[in-house]
């Protein structure tokens, strides 16, 4: 792997992220889902990885305001010729590092079912998967979690 | 006015709220922009304003994580038939008093140019529009707030 950089992202780092989105997402479009907003006001815990000016990865994430012993990863994307290099690991230990100067001790994220790297990735991780209310492809789901007809898979890690 | 309450939403609030916006938007969808994640981890700075079971208006707000002196509305929704009562005041009220209590001296929020009521509220409010790098419809607005052709209009209050 080549030398990378990882710092904070800022609110300029917005369009470059969702320009590569469809791509780096095999085609699903699920760029209504990450607004602005986590660029401008989530800046202190979610990062981007560069090598020169190529965006490689990034990972948006906050602590949760309703649980104050919770992380929250809520978009992470590595581009799909950079991946099973530690990249993404390398940006859930700063997500971890974050959690832990904020006294959390929880992660949770959550994917879609169809998703299956980001669930083998997550697991591989150490996170476990919530026991919801249904099953897809083997999976447990929690059916409307992100809205109806949107079911998710429920991750948590304890750190 | 009947009497109404005012409580921190739910998550379990979110299906209703999505339920009525492109009626109080007077057609326009913005839903899209209202993820549930807000109402799952931002529940101690948002409200719900109900009479009876019947929906009056809600506010999701959050306080910044990049800027500890910040508090931003994210989106605040009255029911047509219940405006210009006050209840949009409350609302902010409650919103100004949470941000007192986490040492938040600045509020922020932004909308489009075409919703004049909300510009309207927000000058009553107190709120200054910040100077922004365009205008709209004589409005100073910024141009690529949350994304590109997506000019807002910035408030922001000091409390």
């Amino acid at each position: 792997m080549d030398k990378y950089t990882i710092r904070n992202t800022l609110p300029t780092d917005y369009q470059r992220v969702i320009s590569v989105m469809i791509d780096w997402w095999n085609g699903r479009d699920l760029r209504y889902m990450l607004s602005k907003i986590f660029f401008i006001h989530f800046c202190n815990t979610s990062f981007i990885v560069e090598a020169e000016d190529q965006l490689l990865a990034f990972l948006v994430g906050f602590m949760s305001q309703t649980d104050d012993n919770v992380g929250y990863i809520h978009f992470v994307g590595v581009h799909p010729e950079f991946r099973k290099k530690g990249i993404g690991r390398e940006l859930y230990s700063q997500f971890f590092n974050k959690c832990k100067l904020n006294k959390r001790r929880i992660i949770k994220s959550c994917t879609s079912p169809v998703n299956k790297l980001s669930i083998a990735f997550h697991q591989r991780m150490g996170f476990l998967i919530e026991t919801g209310d249904g099953v897809i492809d083997g999976m447990p789901v929690t059916l409307n979690y992100l809205g109806v007809n949107a079911p998710k898979v429920l991750f948590r890690l304890e750190i």
